[in-house]
């Protein structure tokens, strides 16, 4: 069907080569979703301006003498109620975080809906209301939006794709060309929540505990940083791939190397149970309502203490460092003093959990 | 599961008050669209800055000292192919003429995919650099996306969510406030063709010559009307519902009557024999490359010149005028001179139509 395919250069296994066709993973914030992009979507696309090939979670754009960010996110997450949230906060804050990782303060939401005929117009009524009260939490108004029906058997109930705009003040100016060997890298606290609170219902898994995604709007939290006086260098929520996609785009993104402390990662012991006995590393589980913070070596407290005194930051800890050494790639050292290269994993462990 | 959701009022069959479910007419763009939106919708996101609540196709917002429009829409046509385009020209085309319909220049967009496990790489690639092209024939850029993936039959190939952003120039003002009672009301051409052609080759049929859709980007068009100096009042791009439901909620936004001559609407003949074939009214089926403009009466000629000129309005013409009688309802008169309300639909009479 087209000419221009070529799948040489592509992470995806062999036998995909022969029979080349979407996969779960290609959704998945992985290397075979880093393959479509780069090898399929960016040259089909066209981008002149590189704009697109910054292969941000948001583009930042020059509208009307000032800057603005742009970012869409489609949700598909199932089940569509779980712990903590539904589909409905997650499409919300999962785009406010996007626009606000470029520092800047999101303003404006768009919902587009596809939904299923015979979905329940009470169901609906419920995720649309926690969109609502979900906007209003992050402080975005939704501007506007469309739906479309698709036929029984061809949807899942509802999929939500959120596109934000926000706006950045003069002198912010985040992003990888900003992040320096020896910076601070701080995560805002407990990850792997989310992938596991999905996970946990949608297999009918009993943890003791409940697990609970930790879906919440960072974009207060960016402001308390920005206003702090931390010279932060570089923001980014960890969620499909979890922390260990997250830094792997940092380090390449920047040519940089980034070294942790395994030890150092928060992750709540009921987490820990559940990973280890779904066979999951929670460096690769999603968060939706944590961030990465790259920061200047200087100012790695303030950061910290600034994040401490916000509710969504208490549990804000340092877990490592850029190095010169091993750029674009991303070294732990195990609790037992070894090290390994923690890589970019080749598809999210867990689909369809966003 | 919602105690909120009370069916007082909407307009939809008694049956489903027992059992309310979406069915495939609320994505039609018709009466019981405009329930879901006005029921539903509004009251869940809670809409208190009044954007929403204007429910034009675009919000129209303050950025940076300036005004922009913000448009989503996503695209679920059935099949992806079709005479004349595929969903990616459509999806791009969409949403261009829907910020450009505010007056705005369209700039960027964001293009969310939900793509069906199994799709063949190389019909995404084909869809993705029919994008492209329609991108750069629009003079937009696509400046950010998302892709997810969901289990083969939770989809139907790829549906495609784009938000598009664009700048309306000081001095532009369109909308229902300045529709007045004399207004011509112009059409950009032929209409019913996008609507024809994806339903011919959906029922297999064959009308003598191929009807292709019309889907095209408008921006260049409508910066030709403002640039001729024509004192454009409004605009609005018939897609979902036809000419018949954009000019109903014209009439209801501005409250004031529309009058048409049914004579006048231009529809080909291959058309006119498909539609009669199919049951179908012409005035009810979607266009995706057809503006209707409403502008001051002393305008009326300069408009349809400037039109005339440009590759997309070669074949406009006037097709009524704005009346202080009936306010909110649009009054066809038929060709043997006798007339007739024409309503808005309940549902888009072909589903999956964009």
């Amino acid at each position: 069907m087209s000419e221009h395919l070529d799948l040489e250069g592509w992470s995806c296994p062999m036998p995909l080569r022969d029979h080349p066709q979407v996969v779960m993973g290609h959704g998945g914030g992985g290397a075979l979703s880093a393959d479509l992009v780069e090898h399929l979507l960016l040259p089909a696309y066209g981008d002149d301006g590189g704009v697109l090939a910054q292969l941000g979670d948001a583009a930042v754009l020059g509208i009307n003498g000032g800057r603005i960010a742009m970012s869409t996110d489609s949700f598909v997450v199932r089940p569509r109620f779980f712990p903590g949230g539904n589909v409905g906060d997650l499409a919300v804050n999962g785009t406010v975080n996007d626009v606000a990782m470029t520092g800047a303060r999101p303003l404006h939401l768009a919902v587009g809906m596809v939904l299923e005929e015979g979905l329940q117009l009470a169901e609906l009524d419920v995720i649309s209301r926690t969109m609502g009260r979900a906007a209003r939490r992050a402080g975005v108004g939704i501007v506007t939006g469309d739906t479309k029906v698709v036929d029984s058997g061809h949807g899942d109930g509802v999929y939500i794709t959120t596109t934000g705009i926000g706006v950045i003040d003069p002198g912010v100016d985040l992003g990888p060309h900003r992040v320096r060997p020896g910076d601070a890298v701080i995560v805002s606290g407990p990850v792997a929540l989310h992938g596991i609170a999905v996970m946990s219902v949608r297999e009918g898994l009993e943890f003791g505990s409940q697990i609970e995604t930790d879906c919440a709007p960072l974009n207060g939290l960016v402001a308390a940083l920005l206003a702090s006086g931390t010279d932060v260098h570089m923001l980014r929520d960890p969620t499909r791939g979890g922390v260990a996609a997250t830094l792997n785009e940092i380090a390449k993104s920047s040519r940089t190397g980034v070294s942790i402390e395994e030890r150092a990662v928060p992750v709540p012991d009921a987490v820990r149970a559940a990973c280890g006995f779904l066979g999951l590393d929670p460096l690769y589980v999603a968060n939706e309502g944590k961030l990465v913070a790259f920061v200047a070596p200087e100012h790695a407290e303030l950061a910290l203490a600034t994040m401490h005194a916000h509710e969504f930051g208490v549990g804000a800890v340092r877990i490592g460092t850029v190095v010169e050494e091993h750029p674009g790639v991303v070294v732990a050292r195990t609790g037992i003093g070894g090290t390994r290269v923690v890589d970019l994993p080749l598809a999210e462990q867990l689909p369809r959990i966003c």
